[in-house]
């Protein structure tokens, strides 16, 4: 008996993903990990999350916290995301607010909802690896989307055919791996592109509370409610989350978009998982509601000064022929090694050799090209831990340079 | 534009369930429901939350309980459900449990794992309708499982064909919707047929320990254990949660499984959403590590007492030709009104008349027939509530009766 001989057509599609294979590297205290993409625990708001706890399990709230709830998630937390999202320049309400298990839920369920087999979804390359790894349960193409490029929504669908373009997936500010930022003109060409080929935006917003520098650029979405003055005509679908500036671990995300789509996600939300915790998200309202910008400030100082470091760090360190981004936030700086370099290669010897770790570029990449680049993570290393690691990376890939 | 266009085939057949809709109606403090199925949260263990929550969020333990975690889930929890398991009849260890959002999410990936479109999953006439809707995202054809049935497995597989049976789903103790347990014998058949059709077995275990009266029957997944001794080599997939004995708000279920259907598993896991909260987790084994028995006995105390008061009821308001299941424990009664009565309709009649609700029954067969029955909980309603609800449903069913 092998249950694997009836598993279904998709599963041939999914593999284990290298960051998870990776991320057990962690626990090697000797080994300086710029491989993860985890918030540090130092900047987590303890003392709010204990005191909203207490108060989501105080009597008169536990009937409700430890109870069965709607799968639309809680409404008081779905009503201040729709207030800080019109800050954004997103006017909306509740019922445009969808509450996930984290953002990676989110993506999980737009898969389902748009993507028959065959279909196409264009991502960047590189571009990140959980919706890749969301995505391909469904069994798409991928095809490469260039907010910047020059084809043609023509283009793209003679290449989809016989399937069809239905979204287009990317994160705007600080995208994981890269760390780039998009342009506002490439952002207004993403959405003209989206248009002529009737297709959805699917906008990834993971990291947009973490700038460090630099001016806001305003989402896709509140680009497009420029144009059409009402959400609930948009085509563009925002996923945020809390997991990078409050807790991963307690995975709360949302999704705002039209309500059509929204209603849609509902029903795969009650089909997929009922609801999200009731009490997580008690917990997440009450702390987003009390000092989340303070906290936010505190977090940003924290993760701009790492950012720094590690910029400094790979002025000095990287070998000639290596190139790397400049982050206006985020949690990840992108380095380009000369062609013909591997990442993967590397890895092994850099964790052998200087016990300093790193995802190889390749993964990000549905093509499985870019096997020379490399993704670092700042946002859970010291400073010192950051100047001895380039240190060590520096090394490695000097090292393999000479070779 | 309207992207409800370019969704994926599969949300053609997802519809919003009845279940859902009528929940709303339980706000209404003037209706008596017996639609939920949902715990009375009086019995909630919040005492023991707070101190685990507490305890989760203490120095040492926050920067674990609000940080990312790992796929499978937290381990001791693993290594404790393990050995309940083991209690079982199962003989198993943690990398045999997979922890998911409830058991809801376990069903959902089991149908991502097994269904490409055209597939069979033979499923109780009627089932769980959550059960209907997770699998029903992958476009499959259902099948009538007849666990003491003679239909023979070339039966199942000619009707399954162009596709083919990948899984019997069903809950063997106290079934939702009708209360119904399998007898051991109907067990070691299912699992007889499963052996001849190659396909596997979906244990679904939600109400296992809320047993009142009545001799334990093992598990299919232990059944299968004795004759394979090895869980490795069973086909069985069984599927449990915390959410009808601790909390369902939490969100805490596991699938306990050979490994090969596990690591697949927590692939998908991975995909769909990460991980499950890592702070409930945390907390959900302080509270079972401590007196879950004790706290299981006060649980079914009060549902025993409710159930019988509802079966007492039953028996005094019910007019002639109305029948009942009796169940030995979980949280319903399934009845069986005369041919060409339809549930649907007397709900309509019932809420307004009498403000009683109950779910039709319709909704738990995949192939809409059912009409004239309905389920009531016991679980959420006071044994006052019970004797005033039922007296009004009998008024109901006897009206009907005489129209």
């Amino acid at each position: 008996m092998n249950l694997s001989d009836i598993f279904a057509s998709r599963i041939q599609g999914m593999k284990a993903s290298e960051i998870r294979e990776l991320l057990k590297l962690l626990d090697q205290p000797d080994i300086i990990s710029f491989a993860g993409g985890i918030p540090d625990p130092a900047l987590f708001p303890v003392q709010a999350f204990q005191d909203a706890m207490a108060d989501a399990l105080s009597n008169g709230n536990h009937a409700a916290s430890l109870q069965y709830s709607t799968s639309e998630g809680y409404l008081p937390l779905r009503e201040w995301i729709a207030g800080e999202m019109a800050r954004l320049g997103v006017p909306c309400n509740a019922e445009n607010i969808l509450i996930t298990s984290g953002s990676q839920q989110a993506l999980d369920y737009l898969g389902k909802l748009f993507l028959s087999p065959g279909d196409t979804a264009l991502v960047g390359w590189p571009t990140y690896l959980g919706a890749l790894g969301a995505f391909n349960a469904y069994e798409p193409r991928f095809d490469r989307l260039q907010p910047g490029g020059n084809r043609s929504a023509q283009d793209y669908a003679q290449a989809a055919a016989p399937g069809r373009v239905k979204f287009a997936y990317l994160s705007v500010d600080f995208a994981n791996p890269t760390g780039v930022t998009l342009t506002r003109p490439e952002r207004e060409n993403v959405l003209d592109m989206a248009a002529a080929m009737d297709c959805a935006v699917i906008e990834d917003a993971a990291y947009q509370s973490l700038r460090y520098d630099g001016a806001a650029i305003p989402p896709i979405l509140a680009l497009e409610c420029a144009r059409t003055g009402d959400i609930n005509a948009c085509r563009t679908i925002y996923c945020g989350s809390f997991s990078k500036t409050l807790s991963p671990g307690l995975r709360i995300g949302w999704v705002c978009a039209a309500k059509p789509v929204i209603d849609q996600l509902v029903l795969l939300k009650q089909a997929g998982d009922l609801h999200t915790p009731t009490l997580n998200q008690m917990a997440i309202a009450e702390v987003a509601m009390g000092d989340f910008e303070g906290h936010l400030e505190r977090i940003r100082a924290s993760y701009r000064a790492r950012r720094d470091r590690m910029l400094a760090a790979l002025e000095q360190h990287m070998p000639k022929g290596v190139e790397w981004t400049r982050p206006e936030g985020g949690m990840f700086v992108w380095l380009t090694l000369p062609k013909g370099m591997d990442g993967a290669k590397l890895l092994a010897d850099a964790l052998k050799s200087e016990k300093v770790a790193f995802v190889p570029g390749g993964a990000f990449f549905a093509d499985g090209s870019g096997q020379n680049s490399l993704r670092l993570n700042f946002s859970s290393s010291s400073q010192q831990q950051i100047d001895v690691g380039i240190a060590r990376l520096g090394r490695v890939l000097t090292g393999a340079l000479r070779a």
